[in-house]
């Protein structure tokens, strides 16, 4: 059996329409390509990323930092409600074979850190670039196809 | 959207030929009631349940306590390598509606207690009885029966 | 430099005063043995124990479920906030040479759970009983006695 | 009782003589001022600011991924060997008042990320300025004033 890639979309929950947008956009593409979706599971980003994947019937966790289910938004399937606080940022990123990080605030930040640590593909769509070395795109597409591209040279 | 029961099996690495097979039959009676199987991901219990429930064409989650994806038995659909020890533990229960706890040692103890804790279902098959309130069975088909009636009745 | 022995004081917050009086013996030995005393930092057992420690000048540790320093008993010294809720009993065991149980749920069963599983000595003072294994004892003395006892044959 | 104020000192392992000198004062200071100086427990910049406080009579609180003890570096009096990886850059900013930031990549990255969005104060030491909010010095004595006049305002 070969186990199907992880691929992490992180951002924040309050962000614009346009951020909401790309973020569907993206789910989309990452269930396409038939990879799981793992996110923080909340709202914003989050809720806007597994809808979008849920739309191309894609399959989405939800790495919660609260301890109850409840708080998963509706387009997750799987509900890890870790109960760790923002300690789960560092769950959510062993969990990902890829990131792509779509707006966000400072949890976001943190997540691009650990991600960068990890030495996994990461990609920032209209997030953070706190270094030369992270990559920038403007399109949810390129953002997919160049984490896929990473993973595989990997 | 109705989100899917998630349901727990807990229990050790080193465990014998009959608690494995308890294990197997476990997980193929969770994936045949749709329901989604949470374990910690590694071997012997954890493996045979996950090997059970893709025989019935469930899906399995595993909580791994490294982190590092390639610890995963070959059953695991989803691989979410926590990095945290032990305190996965913890994790593990806040992520099922309800628990079944086959053979296993102190790890599988842990995890009984906060199941108890949070006062979810659990039931014992040939594991730790600690108290008076935990249910016992030597039936793999009970075990998950019982289960499903009491997370129905909360 | 010689690192100080660390010793944790497990228990629940809803004791009898029996109880209560016991953990603060038992935090009052650990201080006069020079150890830091470690423990969950908040009410009942917890608070008794630090309450005692800091009657014979000892050093305080608690290591709380929430994320706010505020939660703390007033007899903490250093308050770590974990944020981790219940996941936390796990990095408590973490921290300590050897542990007492003192009444307590199924927090306290948790942690002893662990205790064992690391392999470092724990004695139940009106506690849990889960196996043969575990040592028990009705005086506050010769608890801490029987721990530091087993950590100097370790 | 009047709990003393806890200083978080974060940065790398792999560091210059010039950042360790700077760690080291940071962490003397820390002491003079009566804080407990709060850490990762580990060598680099978690050792130098250890030893510093060490120097002026100050107490060392180390917060280790790893769950041995044998691991955190001899400056440090309270090893606590959280066993979650880097998740515990999480609690490690929870337990701290302040933090100061000497030199480090993306670990100390993820914690000031951590610090920013708790809204606890935090200052870089020739560390990461990832937006303009984050206040800058090249003076170990700047960076403990700044961060305890930020504490006592707030």
């Amino acid at each position: 059996m070969t186990r199907r890639t992880q691929i992490g979309v992180i951002g924040g929950r309050q962000v614009s329409q346009e951020i909401l947008e790309l973020a569907q956009k993206v789910g989309k593409e990452i269930a396409q390509k038939r990879a799981i979706l793992i996110c923080g599971g909340l709202g914003g980003v989050m809720e806007a990323a597994c809808k979008g994947a849920k739309e191309a019937g894609g399959l989405t966790v939800g790495l919660l930092p609260v301890s109850s289910m409840t708080e998963a938004n509706p387009y997750v399937d799987i509900v890890i409600p870790t109960g760790l606080g923002v300690a789960r940022n560092a769950v959510i990123i062993n969990a990902c074979d890829g990131v792509i990080a779509i707006g966000g605030s400072y949890g976001t930040l943190s997540e691009m850190a650990f991600a960068r640590q990890k030495g996994i593909p990461v990609i920032s769509l209209k997030s953070w670039q706190f270094d030369n070395t992270i990559h920038t795109t403007e399109s949810p597409e390129e953002a997919v196809e160049f984490v896929f591209r990473q993973i595989q040279m990997a």
